[in-house]
């Protein structure tokens, strides 16, 4: 397992119960591809939201986003971590 | 105080050694501006890394980084978490 944080765009405008719905969408899916998405942040006025998890992989992490119905436009790895 | 992610581009291969150098040198002067750097996670990979923060602003984040030697390439403030 290993550390993903991972970066969605256009999501301008978003209200806490939308980040929250959001989240538990992953929740929802995420344990069928051994993923946890453990935190996210949004920014509403840029439309960017960040979000750590541990996988297995960056497909893993995508295949989540996707089947939630928010694929992730960037995902990096970041083994190190201070 | 609000809690704010930042992202440094060109950080390719970038070592545990140096991301833990780059944290302390932003802990070392982040008092005087009223910031305090949470966590970091980096991508030696892509070459970025990404800091999570407590700020009275974005400015203040930024001159922190800049007198720590390494301005940020985008600061987001994120008021919303999960």
């Amino acid at each position: 397992m290993a550390q993903f944080m991972d970066v969605h765009h256009g999501f301008e405008g978003i209200t806490p119960d939308q980040l929250r719905q959001a989240h538990d969408a992953d929740l929802a899916v995420e344990k069928e591809e051994g993923v946890h998405f453990e935190r996210s942040w949004a920014d509403p006025d840029s439309g960017t939201i960040y979000c750590l998890s541990e996988a297995p992989s960056a497909d893993a992490v995508q295949r989540v986003h996707e089947r939630a119905g928010h694929r992730a436009d960037e995902i990096h790895e970041v083994p190190l971590v201070v």
